[in-house]
């Protein structure tokens, strides 16, 4: 028996348990001081009404045998792809009901979809970078190419095309930077991906919190983008859904390589290795596009692009070098006084109480960077600015 | 852009959608009859009474900010975890939390697990079988060896020492077969696999249907099973998740292969690919294993149990060879008159109205053969075996 050693090459990170340990350590000096965390991307506003009003119909369905209901299509139900697909045509995009793929979330499909390619594909990876992108490849085996983010790019880096590509990753909104692509700029991508015959994996996750009409909000807004990129997409931010998991993956019926449609092969992928998102979640997710859910869902992340706003114009004021805080909800920031990413860290804490993430902690370009996210209490927020700019001008 | 060509090498799968075709013919030419559904392995009987007011109560919970949970560990939560130790504590088989693994369902796991090892491994799979062992494994270019199950063992294949292995899926009460290995059989089975430094995967979904206390519903009632066998279970079949989607993975601590620990892998192989099960199918789960939980869900493991029962004695009584039917909902029979497996589908369909699964569809030493499932309405199933009887004693 042999086991897959790639996994042995995989580095350990201990970002997020590097945080945890020095705000135990904090709070235990300090037991009066009330800890603002701005690091984690998790969302704290409930689920909206329009949602669990649907899933607790749901509940009730699955509790009488004449509305119970057993195994559904893998690829999710007809009345949540076809609300999908509802949901892409406001904003321009036509896409049929088999070419969106209902899942428990990005990150799964993200890892999953892997599976339909050779593990002999280049694989086009930004830094800084989501970190799943990056372990699901090594997992593989596959050779990873980094292109680089940074100041002078706004950390939106553009094609090469003198570099080889197969995959590559793109997400805008970006996690961690906050950084939107704009249609030019998408533009290239898709020429770049189409002359290298490449296939684009385009995370999505934070297309809600797009707010700029100029700016786009999926990448089938590109044209020829159906014919190279898969498109993942999540509830997870847009509607509260990290603990709920609901997402999708749309792979359009002109994407061919080597002859083969990838949404065949896709298929048969997740009919062999998935069976479906239970009914109860794909009835609450059904919910979020309606028009009501759409207004509660709008509501929330209004709420947290205010959080974002506000962290955004403190840096402005501070004249602290930031990308991201509008149309996102990361903001990432230049550490002030040359301080390193970790640095800054334990400054942060220590003279506002203000947990962030360490830009480190996403790859070698996040060093002397940071990343604050939007998904907090606004009056914690409010108090947190206030903190930091405080400490910072000594007033 | 290279595809992953093991997937051109996948057969398309027929099966359901030739019994679907078939019984919509009958259908439409015999517009007056009703057809009873004995083949498909889906549930009918509506969540029970503890799942439904659990999952109500957690759907609360994400409603309001103060009870609203976000991400929760990829591996699932202590709760749950916590409770499947107890579960299987009434087996005699001692846990920890750690070695329990969360999951949307038995078949995500089954395919996902092979993820932690090399390609270079060579699969043992018995035929008949569950489909999904074969196509996981086809679509990572393993060398597959099937072992033969037939009427002579019972279905029940046991292990050549001359065969080399290193993965082995063994699943008990069997789908298709119903046929469940003893003690004996499986102690065979966990030497033939440490001999080897072979793991088998042991496919437990139809556990809670083992009523007979001399039959195993764990492999690790076997001394050793720990050093060589994942074990998956399921709710699905349990407590009619087969929509509602949890399932398990346990990979014991003691399972080491190439100085890794199994264990370490799939946490890695779950934190990367997997963003755990929505808290509401959680607390649901939680409830299956709750006292009131267990004996509601027993009761509707019995109704089955007393339909697969119906089925079982009117073979006998028609004097027809078949395994299961006692500690399974499934009972695999031979066809009477030497007919093969899709002639008597089509004899099944027009005498007795009754609509089983050909076993022709399950691998070559199906063929001859029929599954007929016990997941139907109770006076269906009577009205199913008297039509059978009639139409074949020419009664």
């Amino acid at each position: 028996m042999k086991i897959n050693r790639h996994y042995l090459r995989l580095k350990e990170s201990y970002l997020f348990s590097g945080i945890a340990k020095k705000i135990k350590e904090y709070s235990v000096k300090n037991p009066d001081r009330k800890i603002i965390r701005l690091g984690i991307g998790d969302v704290t506003l409930p689920l909206s009404r329009s949602v669990t009003d649907a899933m607790r119909e749901a509940v009730s369905e699955m509790s009488s045998a004449e509305t119970f209901r057993g195994y559904g299509e893998e690829q999710g139900y007809e009345f949540l792809r076809q609300a999908i697909c509802g949901y892409y045509g406001k904003k321009g995009v036509t896409l049929s009901n088999d070419e969106v793929f209902v899942s428990d979330g990005a990150k799964s499909d993200l890892g999953n979809i892997l599976d339909i390619f050779a593990k002999d594909n280049t694989v086009l990876i930004p830094d800084p970078v989501y970190p799943v992108y990056v372990d699901t490849n090594i997992m593989a085996g596959r050779q990873i190419v980094y292109m680089n983010g940074n100041a002078d790019n706004g950390f939106l880096p553009m094609p090469d095309k003198n570099t080889k590509a197969d995959i590559i990753y793109l997400c805008s909104p970006n996690n961690p930077t906050g950084a939107v692509y704009s249609k030019n700029q998408l533009e290239e991508w898709v020429c770049y991906a189409l002359a290298k015959d490449a296939v684009i994996l385009f995370d999505n996750a934070y297309e809600a919190f797009v707010r700029d009409e100029d700016l786009p909000s999926s990448i089938y807004q590109i044209d020829g983008a159906k014919k190279c990129a898969v498109e993942i997409g999540s509830l997870s931010k847009t509607a509260g859904f990290t603990g709920t998991r609901c997402g999708y993956t749309v792979v359009p019926q002109e994407l061919i390589r080597e002859g083969t449609a990838l949404n065949s092969l896709w298929l048969r992928r997740q009919t062999t290795k998935f069976n479906g998102v239970p009914y109860i979640i794909q009835r609450g997710a059904e919910a979020v596009f309606t028009d009501e859910g759409q207004r509660q869902t709008r509501e929330q992340v209004d709420y947290y692009l205010q959080n974002a706003d506000i962290i955004a114009k403190t840096l402005t004021k501070l004249g602290i070098w930031h990308t991201g805080g509008q149309n996102s909800p990361y903001i990432w920031l230049r550490c002030p006084g040359g301080m390193s990413s970790w640095e800054f860290f334990d400054y942060l804490l220590k003279t506002a109480n203000v947990a962030g993430t360490p830009g480190a902690g996403f790859g070698a370009n996040g060093e002397g960077f940071f990343r604050l996210s939007a998904f907090g209490n606004k009056a914690d927020v409010i108090q947190a600015m206030e903190n930091f700019a405080q400490g910072l001008t000594g007033g």
